[in-house]
């Protein structure tokens, strides 16, 4: 009997009534003959309320009790998805972590998972019973709760469907599935029936918001087939499988925009040996990673910019550290941007098309957007522009790459 | 080094400045140069939204995942207890119930404890860091998680400290300690410095709130010292200690009331053979208990009038398996009455002094209080009078008595 995994984040379990639609879900999956596995998150808010009271309690928490408190808000859903299950008339029982078990490494906050065994779930789905498992939780090898961190629940998901077999891994959220690029700024932006993990690595890992790269990463690892779908219409989502499931590939599959990067520029920074490892060694000692890097070519062989991308977040710390080590370094100036963004077209059919990158350039151009820093892999071109033309640049290479969707 | 079990029930953990001030109440056992073990309640009202929860999710659900829900309370407070006592430099971890483990059996819902092992306790004790462990949760040999029912936070507490061979077990608390009776009724009332095991017993059987039967009676027979004491005063409280630790007894000790029985009157039962047999047995098969009995001299050997009383909250599916049974039973009416109350006096003096009951009736007849049922046992005397003179009864038996608290 073939295995699915389903899994429900916090907005598809956020009150009683959305946890029995969902419940409905899992009912459907089961007449349709399936044994299924559930993984549920916290109910909407309720993990940033616990984290609330722990940041209260003590600033410099322990994680180890940061998990043990985070964890519980995992543990109401999963009994009462099971109670709804059952209420509906389909046997069901919870599993916490540490039931299941699901081991990870002593990481508190952001555990890796080591080891997930499957006997006792699969115990379970052969006594006909839904086993509901927490997502987001696991124990430690000394018996301890951990987390594993943002997107924890879809990572939970993924590892149950591995260790289990399953057939597909559904990832049920607020969403019908992955688009061409966000259709709150491109509306003529289409649903994806089916993506490639690559590309879906890329799209998560350049910004796009509905799955996290350590999820798309482990399911690609162990070749689970990942359905990302809405819990409210249940009307089928976006595979995210192997290349060779898809027939017909388009050359670019999607535009992903992020606006969590900052620029800086180093200004007349001299032109010698060793100045680039003397900038960048200590922000990667620091934990501050590089994104983006160019560097112009000297007009006289003795002063160059430099210019590269940090997170937002690490904007600060990046701008006190280079301050603090400009006199070895010699920057006449450092120039701070936090207003841009980054675009990036992403697709594997640029393995074997080229042009893709011409396309972009001219499309961006034909608008008189203006690209700061360009960076590339196989299968994507990301460019940093203004933030005052991030919709007119979705929509013009939406456009661009033919991906509109008909009228 | 001597070990004390401190425990805080839900309103001494009730929010986050509480948790703190809790804290520095176990800091302070730490510092006399105790070795302390904490446990902990689920915050006031976290238990009643978690319930809520599970009865909305499925009314008759099932006691595995009502526990695995309710449970998680305790869990966010002893981890946020464990933060708390570590930011004023008190090492502490928490323990949930099958991380002690607290191993109960499968009676979901209120599990009886079958064994504690203290060994992870004693070795984090051993090291100088305070244990902060979940009440009223424990561990099924099954490995899923069970909760001890009504009053459990104390019972674990109270199995805890047996298990640990602790000096004492101080249960924290909204009130300062025992009082020879309600304060709130009776003006005069005194605070009890100690008290018997076998008089808190009856205290808390006949209704004084402050600590649940099951607690006190597993104190009595692991011989834990009981102090029951204010979380906000931090003062000396009420020592439930062994009768040979009490030097200068009192014949009674504390006065106690319940609002929680109902009496039955069976009028014109038919007197002969069996009848009271056909009429309780039926009711102690559906577990509906019946506390105080009197059957009046039947005047013409024909016919009797029977009353008792049982649980206000059974009432009314008493009545009905009664007026179901009555072909049989032959009453000629059967008239309910709730408006009662219980009062009862208790002490263990009584074993060795006469004339304690004179004094009640006398008290009560003084006042022109009429004694509707009379129930005793070796260290207590309980009447059921109207609940219009339960005020006016408590004060002239604690006067009578000589309980009053010097003007």
């Amino acid at each position: 009997m073939a295995v699915i995994v389903q899994k429900f984040g916090g907005t598809s379990v956020g009150d009683l009534e959305r946890i029995a639609r969902a419940a409905t879900r899992v009912k459907g999956a089961v007449e349709a003959g399936y044994q299924v596995a559930v993984v549920v998150s916290a109910m909407a808010g309720e993990t940033d309320r616990l984290v609330g009271f722990v940041n209260e309690t003590d600033p410099g928490h322990d994680r180890r009790e940061y998990d043990a408190v985070v964890a519980s808000g995992e543990q109401v859903t999963a009994g009462l998805m099971a109670l709804a299950l059952q209420r509906i008339g389909v046997p069901a029982r919870s599993f916490q972590g540490w039931q299941v078990p699901i081991i990870t490494d002593d990481i508190h906050g952001r555990a890796r998972v080591s080891e997930v065994r499957p006997e006792n779930l699969q115990a379970c789905l052969d006594t006909s019973t839904v086993p509901v498992v927490t997502g987001f939780q696991g124990v430690t090898p000394s018996g301890r709760v951990s987390t594993l961190g943002r997107g924890g629940s879809d990572l939970s998901a993924v590892v149950l469907a591995a260790a289990l077999g399953a057939e597909r891994c559904d990832i049920y959220t607020d969403v019908d599935g992955v688009y061409t690029c966000d259709p709150r700024i491109v509306a003529k932006a289409r649903k994806l029936d089916k993506i490639t993990y690559e590309e879906m690595l890329e799209m998560a890992s350049q910004g796009a918001k509905v799955l996290h790269t350590r999820s798309v990463a482990t399911a690609m690892n162990h070749r689970v087939r990942l359905q990302v779908l809405s819990t409210f219409t249940g009307a089928p989502g976006t595979l995210v499988v192997d290349e060779d499931e898809i027939v017909e590939q388009q050359v670019v599959s999607g535009i992903a925009y992020s606006r969590d990067d900052a620029k800086i520029t180093m200004v007349g920074l001299p032109d010698r040996p060793g100045v680039a490892a003397a900038l960048f060694g200590p922000l990667a000692a620091n934990d501050i990673n590089v994104d983006m890097i160019i560097q112009n070519i000297s007009d006289d062989g003795e002063r160059t910019d430099l210019t590269f991308t940090v997170a937002k977040g690490d904007l600060s710390r990046a701008l006190k550290m280079l301050e603090d080590n400009n006199d070895s370094l010699g920057a006449a100036r450092i120039e701070p941007d936090s207003r841009v963004v980054k675009v990036s077209v992403i697709g594997v059919g640029m393995r074997s098309h080229a042009g893709v990158a011409g396309t972009m350039f001219q499309a961006l151009a034909d608008k008189g957007i203006n690209i700061q820093l360009i960076s590339t892999s196989e299968i994507k071109i990301s460019v940093l522009i203004s933030e005052d033309y991030l919709e007119l640049a979705l929509r013009a290479l939406h456009t661009a790459y033919g991906l509109d969707a008909a009228e």
